[in-house]
């Protein structure tokens, strides 16, 4: 370490971002986590080796208010200079908890970032009013179904979407599972599902979009969501945990891709199955996934056949509008386990601004697909 | 759902891979978990929609095994045909630990795969043997450090490089906070610390390899990467969590860049802090790290300033070296508030295979940082 670092680099902005911690302990030992986090996530070298002088003040995070939450957790605020995060995505997830994430007892609640962070996230492209605009429904809640199970062919899968397509949904993506399978080959599939939805548009003269998964291995998400928008899909789906939130964030930016993203929690889940660690729902498929360039974040809702409360997914609806960075807001998508027959309670819930995804629940109402989702529509214009 | 789906698909291969998932429960719970886990990870359709057929048969999961391990965890052995991950990481994670990250009481335990599933799976491009090669240590354990703090610019890293490198330093990694900030801007830091490698490579004789913090959004990731290969870096650093499992896996294909891979655990710490969720560290930090292109995975020891335990760093270390899919064997990398007077230690622990990784320790002996690194190599080389 050098035994001198007074002015040894190039002078910030004095502009910071703010992160909101849950930590476990009485408000000392808070304190003592708090002022760890600050030198963890910034210098990572031990507190008594940083000498006074530039490194200490501006780029070690400082804890700005600290208070206790209930018997046995404290909350803490903690601000960072913005150019700790090199204005990208990554390096800014990795100085909210990149090695933080090791220590259990310390959860990320929430993110406050100023609008000169903006400069290098790319957010969400469409947001609530692109999608909208692109689907032609300009108020009423929006529908999504899923096109599965896994092992289909792509026409079963085609036939299925056109069913879907007629019968009222606004959004048919693939579901998460279907990648580039040997019985149901990527390209093949949403070529002809892309077109069994045009088709269907053609006949109802709505405006569906079909949402293939393109979640790939590196560069191939790019690919393969490039070959989505040359076939004709509307939309893409891309679970960011399996892709990379930076990747997804590079596809939203991308002119030749120029389409909506659902993102999808697969491989997330253990971020927020823990009150004690991790990242809150809201913060993660609210803030990030909205960071990260979606428009439309799927979880799981509460009451399905996960583990979300009430609480977390009403934390995560307010979270895809609330000020972010000068972000668009994006929609919440509640999934996993739903039914039709809980429309009005969940239109009760988030109001008018979500899109309602039921997936096998659709197939539940015996054999008539198409007019399972007619019921599905009429709920919602009804409510 | 179709109503009939006796054979809709190509035939498949037979072959499958296996999971080990550690599930909290009696038995018969833990076998209600399993079956859901079959159904859920593959088809995610009610079961009782999925009539017999391929479907059922070839697709869903089967519970291979199932015993109890202590008196509130089951261990459960499913396996799942190989064509479900269509042969790419992303999808196979996803068949693994999708959706079911989201479900508390069930933790990945270790993975079993067959050679068949190499074909779509990049691995390691080096290795130990090839990292060995490189770096002209035929049998001694490695000696690892990392440039630091984050906020020095990038005259003073490479002056501590060069140190570094004289002392006898194998590997001089960047911080896993080092990016692309203002302050040290990624491509000048890069070329200054890969000449200064170089410089004091010269005076030595010996091979000391810097190895770049490439982490970023996307294909600037690669490109980064590739940077660093052509500014003379000797290998790279990547935290997967941060720029994604699959993003890793194809840097780790390029033969433009062609570099031993370090990879880091920022942001991959939720999986693993409680025993009744996620994925074991076996099996992320040993197993899906070496999947995903890791020659080197570096993980927070046990007795540091992270929560591993002893178990846990042999079930990684053992990990490296165990048979997985016909992929060459890599180095485990413990880091994380080590010193140089643990080094016999954690070398009667781990043995010579290793790469000891000292980061913020090595600057704890006094001023004379060369010296101490010189401590640190007699250490290594007399043990």
């Amino acid at each position: 370490m050098p035994s001198s670092n007074a002015a040894v680099f190039v002078p910030l902005s004095g502009d910071r971002f703010r992160v909101v911690y849950r930590i476990r302990g009485s408000e000392a030992e808070a304190r003592a986590i708090a002022r760890d986090v600050c030198f963890e996530q910034t210098v990572e070298f031990p507190s008594d080796l940083v000498p006074p002088g530039d490194l200490r003040e501006q780029i070690v995070g400082h804890v700005e208010h600290l208070d206790r939450l209930d018997a046995t957790h404290c909350r803490a605020v903690i601000s960072f200079a913005v150019e700790t995060t090199g204005f990208e995505l990554t390096q800014l997830l990795n100085v909210v908890f990149g090695n933080y994430s090791m220590k259990p007892g310390v959860r990320v609640e929430s993110l406050d970032l100023p609008d000169s962070l903006a400069r290098g996230l790319v957010g969400p492209r469409f947001g609530r009013t692109g999608l909208r605009r692109r689907l032609d429904v300009p108020r009423r809640p929006l529908l999504c179904t899923a096109l599965k199970p896994m092992g289909l062919p792509p026409d079963r899968l085609a036939h299925l979407a056109y069913q879907l397509a007629l019968g009222g949904i606004d959004v048919v993506k693939d579901d998460h599972g279907l990648a580039n399978q040997p019985f149901s080959p990527f390209n093949e599939r949403v070529q002809r599902c892309a077109d069994a939805v045009a088709q269907a548009n053609r006949e109802t003269g709505m405006r569906c979009v079909y949402a293939p998964n393109v979640t790939a291995p590196g560069e191939t998400t790019l690919r393969n969501a490039r070959f989505a928008r040359d076939a004709g899909a509307g939309a893409i789906l891309i679970s960011p945990g399996l892709a990379g939130l930076g990747v997804m964030s590079q596809i939203a930016a991308d002119n030749r891709v120029d389409l909506p993203i659902l993102s999808h929690p697969a491989f997330l889940g253990s971020f927020v199955t823990s009150p004690d660690q991790g990242i809150a729902p809201g913060a993660l498929f609210g803030q990030i996934a909205r960071l990260a360039g979606s428009d439309g974040s799927i979880y799981p809702n509460y009451g399905g056949r996960f583990s979300f409360s009430r609480e977390d997914c009403r934390a995560i609806a307010n979270a895809t509008a609330a000020p972010l960075a000068g972000l668009a807001p994006v929609f919440p998508v509640p999934g996993g386990g739903m039914t039709v027959e809980r429309v009005p309670e969940l239109l009760e819930f988030y109001g008018s601004e979500v899109i309602l995804l039921i997936g096998g629940g659709l197939h539940q109402h015996g054999p008539d697909l198409i007019e399972t989702c007619r019921a599905f529509r009429r709920l919602v214009e009804r409510c």
